[in-house]
């Protein structure tokens, strides 16, 4: 049971509201002598923080986190890290014309239907800003990845679907990726996605978004079959995120129309390595990592805080129309990519840690 | 930690080999003073057991069930309850000449990168024979749901796509599905994948699949934000099934591609009825049903073991090939049916107990 | 798996250790719409706080806590509850001079040969301060089994034996509990208690104590066979608690010198009314409550940090010597009452929650 | 959550009646390759098994246990161990005449309470013939840690006390243990006990009893603060057996009269070898073990199945009396010898995954 805990051996547990006066985690069962600095987290939280560019929500927080157990002197101790960033930037007041309306697309409806009681002020615990806390976790496990697998390890995620712009994933290149506003890894089309989001914004509308994350140095035998499966966790991952409607492992819901024959890769021995022929698995065979570069990719759907009008109801059972203002991302897809490579991070160093006890 | 236990409150462990001596599972947190004869498991079991049409693997097992404790005099204790169903129809001697192979897009290679050793027989531990567990296990948890929520619930799923084929979802018809050998909604359509399986099984081939399905009279309420949302323990379950590599939860990875307006399903009151005007969340908001049919759906890679010869390496890391004869569904797809019901009875039973235990 | 949580429906997380800037908690699963207050948790605290009489620590700690999430307009929402203390009154200093050296009866040298690295000061996260942040949680599970229990609901502690010196259970007092620094329920050992144990201070030394903690107005029912029994779930609580050596439940070790017929409490009716003749079983029978009222005891060992000097080893593997000066509780189980009463309020609505989940 | 279920990293799931077709467990989490055979469970389960003096219960069972998965030529595969033990001498008809009533100092009326409904035939699920599929357990638990840790590892328990009968620890033999039928590790008082227990049994009445367990040749280092504590862990272990009431780590409840310098064992090095001079701790510090011998001890309290006539209730609320007749223990301590022991080894050997999991 784990209402707020992602995680099994590296285990992180989020707190904290949209308007409220802080969130964080804890990040339980991290491996002692790991060296962690505040900045090796404010880098990758940097990411995904808003108001970085006009394709983001406008809302002003610089996200700085402050490591308050631990950690001594640098070190990991392995006893529990909490982690709390402080909220800056918020304006309840915007929230309260719609406090007593359901916006359609959010979880307003149904925290309400559940709890009944729900912090309405920009979305409460539902907010896409519980994320942050995530990504901080992800920042660490990061670190201890890198200490235990080594250099040839590395989690790299991208936007490759904004709407209905794909992009050409022939094309990816990885320090592309971070040069664009849209975590996009295609050169080639990032101006055309920046002509089109901001006509979608203009609209007072938003769009959906595909997101790629990939993990390359993962050695094969990860992942703990039957209800611990490597894909499984991350399935689980990935849905947990915000606004996330669909995870693919591999050739994912594609692999539908494939044959037998197409989607098995076939596997060969060159000298001392070994190759596979295809990804169709995207790494992943029996819920065990292959050894070969792990390839999830994952939808979020469209930002459901537009300026377009719509028909919904009030917590007393009235019909009425909602019209979102403030401020919100036309594509929340966009800032989900350091989170999504935060989630692979976190799964893959539990898988790691659970192969260690019972493998090793 | 729960390698092969799926679940919070409502719990089943599965253990077995497909050529051991028997399968079965232990479910443990059922509410007492539920119904349970054997046969209600085995309606569910007989869905899915092979061997039923020239669409299926030939393997002949009757998958009796017998329940060993838990239920006295017809009616469930509130302690464990375990299941065994003894295999019957193995021949193992099908697998001796590819024992030290590695079957391409199967779990045989990273069971022993992993384990340091398997068992090679019918796919050992990692056989989808395993599911028979599970469907067990979700028949108890349906009979739970009928008797707590109510004659208004209902889970069904159906095959919507195979291979290159989809069908029409506006033909959906509920009993269609148990009328045609492919768990096909769309009675149209049905002459036509007979046709192809037919083609893609003489060709020693195989194909893929889309499962599609939906449980209706599931209250709003269920789900528990952030790390235990419906949809991602929905998608989590589905992942666990063998051969899955995407989940949809209602539009999916399609939900990419629709603008905020399309995406979020506009709500409205009529007198005591709420309406939502379309259902692109597939029953889920913010991880809590929203009282909306719920509907996820999943792709089925091909069955990886086919006639066409394939590159391989065997344990020594020698370059060979491999042709797997033997009996094999040609579409795998079509027995996860069950399973994907039996998953999804599972998941909203947890979840209505977890929610029991908080909110009510 | 859970390092830093206890419980399974209401859980805990803490973190922080003796000399860092904060300690605190997260409670999930807490249910919503409970009235909390900074102020009914502050109570709770204030009874453990050390610096309150000459038998306690001189560190002074206001442990004045805030609520950071999870509690809107003064009702809980249903989501998490983080809680932090910060730490005010840290002499570090004082532990410079046996930082390399390991306290006999300490952790030091536990923490270090399985971590590598330990925070010194204070004792770091094995510091007793870390049950600060339980009777945080404690409080607010007190909070939430008044609502739901009813005003029959009572936890009350108190120190049955201190050292050498017994009390006299038959002379137990509610109100007087309160009234002494020991919390002694016995008003007429009061006077050589503290007698003894300041000649215990002056002496440089320490001594151990015996804690016993009631709980009134449980319902029969609670606790959950084989392997979540409410009485394994109250050992487990007790014996996490820092400096505890021994559990009993009711008769506790003493039930191994009785007879079949003085152990087994006789049952009968006077009209409406149960009456159990006895108490050996504590009020837990086969690991479920019975309605009788639930009695615990608990022993903690003396303070290990003492003036006399004792033998040890550094880290390098010296033979030396150590006196630990500063400021630490002659009994440290006088404080561990209120930690004890916490404990049991969480196990309580732990399995509250849990009942009313399969059972209800 | 884990109502039948034991562990973290090693887990074991128990299931079965005491009248039922048959008991049994599923070991979840076991490293492969370790060598297992039938024969090596049965060892242990024979000390166990009733019916071997005439100072155990007079049923006769074999207790032969089968392995039904898990295990692929002898040798472990990493995948789920099912045992299963058919139940053979069930004499159900004994309890046909006190079916209605409750046994006092049984779970018969706290069962009831809970779940409405309860398998009456000798105890059901709350029979101590549940330890059978715990030692089964442990018997492989032990065999990992053999090999895992070496020879030096040993694990032995002793009754140490017989109703009002102690014995001298100073005599402790480990040979003498196995030798006589209440394993009794002083020699020199097995003949008064034996008389003792006679009379007691003569009398229609039964005894309670001490059991010590001790573990040899645990590195320092192993267990995980603050909420999985070894000695946590332990006393959860040993209170989830059977009749138990009270647990003790090292000096336990005596501890509570030690002054400090009596309790803190002082450190010295030795060349190369760590000396404790005294182990009060049992072996434990701070919840993490020492590289002590671990000392537990708990209290096993009177078989509640007596002759003598008792006064109790039925279950529709009538005053009644009862005497139990049938086949029962006059001392159901002494076959919680090896249930003690196997619970240990499970214990050592998750603590010991777990370490190796964060530490190595």
């Amino acid at each position: 049971m784990s209402f707020n805990t992602f995680g099994k051996l590296f285990r992180f547990t989020t707190w904290g509201e949209s308007h409220g006066p802080a969130i964080g985690c804890i990040i339980d069962g991290c491996p002692p002598n790991i060296d962690i600095k505040e900045e090796d987290i404010q880098i990758e939280l940097n990411k995904r923080k808003p108001g970085q560019s006009k394709f983001t929500t406008q809302r002003k927080e610089d996200d700085k986190v402050q490591i308050l157990s631990g950690v001594f002197k640098g070190r990991t101790t392995g006893t529990p890290i909490s982690l709390i960033i402080y909220n800056k930037d918020m304006r309840s007041r915007d929230y309260e014309t719609i406090k007593n309306k359901f916006r359609p697309g959010h979880a307003d409806f149904t925290y309400f239907k559940k709890y009944g009681i729900r912090d309405h002020r920009g979305g409460g615990r539902s907010s896409a800003r519980e994320t942050a806390a995530r990504v901080a976790a992800g920042a660490i496990a990061k670190k201890v990845l890198e200490k235990k697998i080594g250099k040839k390890f590395r989690v790299i995620g991208a936007v490759t679907q904004l709407g209905i712009l794909g992009c050409d994933l022939n094309k990816w290149n990885d320090s592309t990726i971070r040069k664009n506003p849209f975590f996009c890894p295609d050169k080639s089309i990032v101006k055309l996605w920046e002509k089109y989001l901001l006509s979608i914004r203009k609209s007072g509308s938003s769009c959906g978004a595909i997101i790629e994350v990939r993990a390359r140095g993962i050695p094969a035998g990860l992942g703990a079959p039957i209800y611990s499966k490597l894909d499984m966790d991350i399935a689980s991952a990935m849905m947990s995120i915000n606004a996330v409607k669909g995870v693919n492992i591999g050739s994912g819901m594609n692999s539908a129309q494939l044959t037998g024959e197409q989607n098995s890769d076939e596997i060969s021995q060159k000298g001392k390595k070994l190759i596979f022929k295809s990804n169709n698995a995207g790494g992943i065979l029996g819920g065990i990592s292959s050894g070969q570069e792990i390839v999830i990719s994952f939808a979020v759907k469209p930002t459901s805080s537009i300026l377009k009008s719509r028909k919904t109801i009030d917590k007393f059972g009235k019909n009425t129309t909602i019209s979102v203002k403030g401020r919100h991302d036309p594509c929340v897809g966009i800032r989900a990519v350091p989170v999504g490579e935060a989630m692979l991070n976190c799964v893959l160093l539990d898988h790691y840690l659970m192969h260690k006890a019972q493998c090793s």
